[in-house]
């Protein structure tokens, strides 16, 4: 059963607004084991949405359209599909009510505009929208369905999950589709190939593989597309049970478990603490942990120490030690990790210090040059990694490699 | 000037990724001046990657593909388009180099997957990519362009920036793109639709106006395409000054650059440092500053005070207040700012202590109490403020709180 998502609005097209609809509707339909196979967005234009609709729809069994439902005149996606399916708009009154209550609530009178927005076309199954004012529409030709939603994001989810995922899962008999991705850490993406060439060379053919780089990760995806769901679920264990024999150093975790949350995990499991002090990376390391619920069991406390002041002062580095080798050093990183450790009276700890760039660098130690410190009950050591070229990648992975480095170390 | 965006991946479709270049790659295009038509994802698949630049060739003048370069199997856009163009791969020597002497920075072998990816089609112009082992392709066909770039998002931007608008810049002769985006507040769409009516009658032909809603705020946007730069701006500017008039109270900015951009710029403009003290934040505020370049001029030190201890021992909060107040109280607040003011020897300091969850709130404090604090040279004051329910939309709103309430200080 294959798809196409299509999403309406002059803001997706100059980059004002991120289309994060279309990224919530792929995975919904993907759960549902419904294939997408192409997603667009295109503007507020008639002769565009017509065009794009008719080419939907020969390709596609399923078309979600979202956006251009509003009050306002740049809004004009009902009318076009009212136009499209040869039908006619008329006043709904349980829309016109159930809007006209909803308004009331936040104190908003009901007005033109909003009666605009109970008018739907004869032709379609109205989609109640209980969190804003417009309806969703859900059209059917040929046995093909087309659904228009509202491009507020949450009235989208909202109707997704109460009126379009039920109606599709009635209405077509669909099979699974089935997703799993193994987290690798510390190996480059062509080394990985590499190494695992005869195992993707032997891969059953209704698995396929994808590769996912980014800084110092790289994630290895098999998907099996409308299957029965535990056959492939099984299928995919069995092949990632392989891998773990061919590549166990670098296996970090499966998607939902990042390194962070297993060391979350860790932390939380071994009643141990863990603090961190920060220079090149500036914070990311510390945020990266205490985005996670529950992370004040054990995250005791960050520094960004990005003066030498703030090394010397708050982490106790020595002088000498920065003076002698230079801030960005083994000696540094180590005496920051203690320093960490002892502020934040914990069992364990990481710092970096390094150079993000753009400016900085020199010829023994270029932009990239990243020395990182681990601090643990047993010992204390400091690895240099070169994070990359670009200021944002190399905080990225600085950040990656710490944590991975302290995941090893646990 | 028409464009399309096309990004490949299978990632994308099953919404394993947020598409963040089509973003990124509209924005860019819409500063140049170039209008996009229609951006679209696919899959990694041939003859979707042909009947899609097919079409996109017909009606823009600009085609930017992203993704599916990789060293891997199931990276398959070179060759498609080596083929689609009617040419054949080579080994380019000067490719090669570059990988391998960037492969041997980081402590990789070149093998033959990297060799592989300095295999470029004759045809095209090689774009370098110089935080990348895939390079960039300039394909032209009856004055048209076709663009392919990695899809790693920071390689992308970096041969956007530095090769691909260079070189549109000189290629096309490029009209203005002008938009700009007024954000009220406090009143329904539909209301403010009402309001404003007359106004968006007599709005003179060239300007387009769409209402852009989010909860509580709605944003109204004026573009201009393809124009006299300083014209359009000019009688955008006349436009909103009327606007003014009519819902002043309404009226909350203009979208722009972020806040931290401008209290960056000021800090360094001003020779003035500044410190942070995080609690809930988790160090979210201190990276927004540090992955700005040049940011060690005036960012001195953050403190993730995450436990009582931290809080007393590194910025000199009292026990007493802690026991008194709580740790989320403006009394803390106010300490938490001071101590990193000192810890930091710095003339500002930003600190926020609250509530992230989802566990940890209280009928008095529920999750999503933040108390923030600020202190100038000449007066350290904190707010409170309820930053919603979900722990990464609490993290996020305080951060953008806090920021925004140092840029009102300054």
């Amino acid at each position: 059963m294959k798809s196409t998502i299509i999403t309406i609005g002059d803001e997706i097209l100059i980059g004002q607004i991120l289309d994060t609809n279309s990224r919530y509707i792929s995975q919904a339909l993907n759960t549902l084991g419904v294939v997408v196979a192409e997603r667009t967005s295109i503007g507020d234009n008639r002769e565009q949405i017509i065009q794009t609709l008719d080419r939907a729809l020969t390709s596609s069994d399923i078309v979600i359209i979202t956006g251009g439902l509003g009050p306002t005149k740049d809004d004009i996606t009902k009318h076009t599909l009212t136009q499209y399916f040869g039908s006619e708009l008329y006043y709904n009154e349980q829309i016109g009510e159930a809007v006209r209550t909803l308004l009331a609530k936040r104190g908003i009178e009901f007005n033109d505009l909003n009666r605009g927005q109970a008018m739907v076309p004869r032709c379609c199954t109205v989609l109640n929208n209980a969190h804003g004012t417009a309806p969703g529409m859900w059209f059917e030709r040929d046995g093909k369905v087309v659904i228009s939603l509202p491009g507020v994001p949450f009235e989208m989810v909202h109707l997704m999950e109460d009126e379009v995922l039920p109606r599709l899962r009635e209405q077509f008999t669909l099979k699974s589709i089935v997703h799993r991705t193994m987290i690798t850490a510390g190996i480059a993406e062509s080394i990985l190939a590499q190494r695992i060439a005869q195992w993707e060379e032997a891969l059953p053919s209704v698995l396929h593989l994808a590769y996912l780089p980014a800084p110092n990760v790289v994630r290895l995806r098999l998907s099996a597309y409308e299957v029965e769901k535990e056959e492939a679920a099984q299928l995919i264990d069995t092949q990632f049970e392989l891998l773990r024999a061919i590549i166990p150093e670098a296996i970090v975790g499966f998607e939902g478990a990042t390194v962070e949350e297993a060391v979350h995990r860790w932390m939380i499991e071994h009643n141990k603490t863990l603090s961190v002090s920060e220079s090149c990376t500036g914070g990311a390391i510390a945020s990266k942990f205490t985005a996670m619920a529950g992370a004040s069991a054990y995250f005791q406390c960050g520094v960004v120490s990005y003066s030498n002041d703030a090394k010397c002062d708050i982490l106790g580095v020595n002088p000498d030690s920065i003076a002698k080798y230079g801030a960005v050093s083994e000696q540094v990183a180590i005496e920051m990790a203690l320093g960490a450790c002892r502020a934040g009276h914990s069992h364990y700890a990481i710092s970096t210090t390094g150079i993000a760039g753009p400016t900085g660098g020199s010829v023994e130690k270029p932009v990239g040059t990243v020395w990182i410190g681990i601090a643990t009950p047993e010992k204390c050591f400091a690895v240099c990694k070169n994070c990359g070229t670009d200021r944002g990648q190399i905080i990225q992975r600085a950040t990656a490699y710490a944590i991975k480095l302290l995941y090893d170390s646990l």
